[in-house]
Order: C-alpha cells, then structure tokens, then sequence
C-alpha cells in the first residue's frame, strides 16, 4: 500500500523543523514538490536545503509539478467555479503523481508551509483524490509551526489574552467588519493592508513579515502609529524580493 | 546580562520539539522546572527526559520550584481577587529563581507545554518581573507545536475551512454561547465536557485526550453520537490517571 506523510515544515526558519518532521522526511522515498512560479522559487529552495541537509544523498526523488495558478479575475467566492476548477486540476496533478510516480510500497510526501491545518489546500485535494477512487493509499499528517506561532513568538506576546478567545481570519473576512465576540484576531491572507480601515480605533498591531527568514521584518504599537511603517517596509520588500509573506495579530483594547 | 528562553516542547509528544528547540536546550544553563502537584508528575519526568536525551550531562543544572496552586473556590472571573493573588505569587517565585538561582552572565529556561502563545502565563509573569525592576534579563521565545495543532493533525484535517476563520476558546466561554461569526471553534481548558450543551445541532466534533502521548484517544463525529464514547474514554483516563487534558474542535455545518 502506497503511504504519503503531509509534513509541516515551519514557516520560514529551517529550524522548526520538528524532530517528527526529520524522522518523516527519512522515511520518504518520493518528495513532490509543487512549484507556485517563478517569484516564489526561494521557497522551492528552502525545501530543497531541508532535504539536503536532513536526508542522506540517494536516498530519494524529488518530483516536481507545477501548481496550476488560480484564475483570481473571476472574484472571491470561496466556492466559485473558477475555484472548483482550479482544486479539480490540483487533484489531477497530486493523483497523477501518486498513481505514476509513487511505487505501490513506496512512501510519498508533501512539504507544507507552516502548519498544515492552516490555509493549505494539501488535506483536502488528498482526500479529493482518495474520494475518486482510482489510487489507493493512507496518509499521515506532521503538524509543523504556524506562521501565527511564529509570529507571536517573534513579538514575545501570547495568541489570546487570560481566559479569552482568539480569532484567526483573513484579510478578505477582516474587510467585511471586525469579527465579533474577540478582540484578538490573527490576519492571514492580506493583499491589501485591511489593517488600515480600523486606525482610528484603539488597536495594537502586531505584524511581521517574512518571518523566521533572512528577511524578516516586525513592526508592533497602535495601528496609527505602526501603519505609514509597514507601508513601507512592505513594499521595499515587495521590489526587492518581487513578493511578500506578512500576518498579524490586532489586539483591541477593552472599552473602559 | 542574563539571558532566558521560553521553549515551546509540544504538547505531549517528545518528537515535537523543534530543532530550533533543542538548540535553545543546549544553550541553557539551568532549568527551572515548576512543579503542578503529584498528579502532574508524568508531565515533569517528560521534561527530564528531554533533558537527558538532548542534552550532555554535567552541562546544565535543573532547579525546582513549586507552582502555587489557584484558589478556584473563589470562582472564575479572570481578574477576580484570587488570580491577582495567584499571578502575584507566582511572579514572586519566578523573581526569585532569576535573581538567586541564574548567574549573571548565565542562561536559563523555561520549558512551556505546546506553544507558549496558547493558554500560559509564562511570557506574562516574565512581563511581571521585568516591571518590578528588581532584577534584570533579557528573554526570547521558541513557538512550539501546540495541543491544537497536534489535534487536528492527528484528526488529519484542518484547523479552518476554505477562506473560513476559526475562533480558538476555553470551556468556559463555549458554555455562554456558540462563538459568533465562526462555525469551527477549538476548546481548550474544558473540565465539563460542555460541548453536550450543543448535541442537538448539526455540529461534528473532533475530539482528542492526552495527545501525542502513549494514553491518546481520539473520537470523531456528529455531537450526538459521539458524546457517550467521549465521556466513557474521559472517565477511564482520568481514573487511571488521576488527570487528563484534552482539546476538540467543533465544525458547525453550514445552513442550506
Ligand atoms: C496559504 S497561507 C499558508 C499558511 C501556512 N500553512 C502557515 O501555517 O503559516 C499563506 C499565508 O501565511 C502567512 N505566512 C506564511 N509564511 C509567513 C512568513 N514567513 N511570514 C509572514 N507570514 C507568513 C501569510 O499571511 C500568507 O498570506
Ligand atoms: C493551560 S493550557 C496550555 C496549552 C498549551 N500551551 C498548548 O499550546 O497546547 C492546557 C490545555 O491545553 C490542552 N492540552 C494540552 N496538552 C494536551 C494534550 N496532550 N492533549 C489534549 N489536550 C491538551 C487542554 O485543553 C488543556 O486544558
């Protein structure tokens, strides 16, 4: 039976690697690696050096596919056409390399960024591709550290405050209204900077970019104060590395 | 100056140390290992361990404090009395380790269960002392695989839905009501099962107790019926055990 490890690999940093992680990537015969494009190679590469330094030389393949890019024009419903083809030809894509490149006793594996659990398509074209019917195998799934984890790390502060809950959203969702009932709310996703539409409430940011890699960037304190730098240095890093990865926590402070 | 690291361990499993991790291991001097009581124990002999597999003996000192316990019977407000008493206390303790056990030019460290941004108080109480002003350190932070990661990891599913948020709460919150505007919540900190409250909804839960550890038990499935095997499995590990934590996420179907 063909088995496949969905292994989370950090989100930047080399070294959140967990030892769990290692062990999964020695046992893997097969690496599928799906490359986003061009402006995104670096990551490509990092995943690269993990292997080449974790896993002894002829001991795997590395199979490479390219990941279809999403027709984003059509808009951003989550179920949109345009969305439903793009997971039908990822699912074509991961079950072509499972049923051709994988051998029936062999081990495959995904590379996720971060945490597999979170914003990652990986858990659910698998489960497309096992729902079909049409190649057999089980799989298991190494939970890696989240660019949120990361995150909060880098700032020394917690996720929530004592006894309250957190929220983890996307710049999309946070442009429809700040959610309700939190007062902690992680942002992931934003194109757009949605940070800016509440800088005239009594809110603390907490942002950074690029976290865990050479490139990092953070920038905390009232949205006010801390938004013209982002601007910034968000957009030196976009000219500089042609994209940019940044999350952050909004922290509102209680009405008096 | 000294120097503190704030090491995320994972959340039961010794393979979830990061490699990140185990380098902030090597580089610690002494350890401070606050004890919770009795129960508890197999939680500090986990750190032993981790100790001795990862790092040279005769390179760092281990020292123990008690942990004061919080007076519950005073109830559950997070700022009542009793918890002021509480932090107090326990920053008292941790002013003290610092100031009398950790040389000047020393490095120590604090060994924090799952990441130290989801339900700890460690990062705060440092915060604490460093306000004080009587002793001065520098510290930093190592994210760590939390107990909700290694849940729905376990689960083999994701933490949100496709361009969805997730709300991550404690029992107690959950018991005043379903979150708003979210249909996956994660419960931590939950002595009462209080997710029975919502058996009459179309809600899956993801279930999982003492995870990553070799006690893990796992249920899935709609409330209802998965209930009476979560209480049936929860009470054994807790008469066996004297203790037991565990974590579930709640995946509320969508409306038609
Ligand atoms: C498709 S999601 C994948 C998240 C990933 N599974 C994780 O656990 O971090 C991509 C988003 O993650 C965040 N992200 C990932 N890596 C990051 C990094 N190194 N620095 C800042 N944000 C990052 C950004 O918000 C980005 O838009
Ligand atoms: C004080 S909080 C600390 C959480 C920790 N910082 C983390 O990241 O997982 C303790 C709660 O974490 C959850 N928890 C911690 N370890 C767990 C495990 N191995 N299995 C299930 N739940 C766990 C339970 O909900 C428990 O009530």
């Amino acid at each position: 039976m063909r088995r496949i490890h969905v292994i989370g690999i950090g989100a930047g940093d080399p070294d959140q690697l967990t030892l769990q992680a290692v062990k999964a990537l020695r046992d893997t015969d097969v690496f599928f690696v799906l490359d986003k494009g061009e402006a995104k190679a670096d990551l490509v590469e990092l995943r690269r050096d993990m292997l080449r330094t974790h896993v002894p030389e002829g001991t795997y393949r590395v199979v490479r596919a390219r990941d279809p890019e999403r027709d984003r024009s059509a808009g951003g419903a989550a179920y949109s056409p345009a969305v439903e083809d793009w997971r039908r030809a990822r699912a074509d894509i991961y079950e072509r390399l499972i049923a051709e490149e994988l051998g029936e006793d062999e081990t495959g594996a995904f590379l996720v960024w971060g945490d597999p659990a979170l914003y990652d398509s990986t858990l659910g074209i698998l489960e497309e591709v096992l729902a079909r019917g049409t190649v057999e195998f089980t799989y298991d799934v190494v939970p890696g550290i989240s660019s949120v984890s990361a995150l909060v790390a880098r700032h020394r502060t917690g996720l929530n405050r004592v006894a309250r809950p957190v929220q983890i959203t996307t710049g999309r969702r946070l442009a429809e209204g700040f959610p309700e009932g939190v007062d902690d709310v992680v942002v992931m996703l934003d194109a757009h900077q949605v940070f800016r539409q509440y800088a005239d409430q009594d809110i603390d940011i907490y942002w950074g970019a690029c976290i865990g890699t050479p490139d990092e960037v953070l920038v905390s304190g009232p949205i006010a104060e801390a938004a013209p730098r982002i601007e910034r240095l968000r957009a030196e890093l976009r000219e500089r590395k042609g994209w940019v990865m940044d999350t952050y926590l909004l922290r509102r402070h209680p009405k008096e």
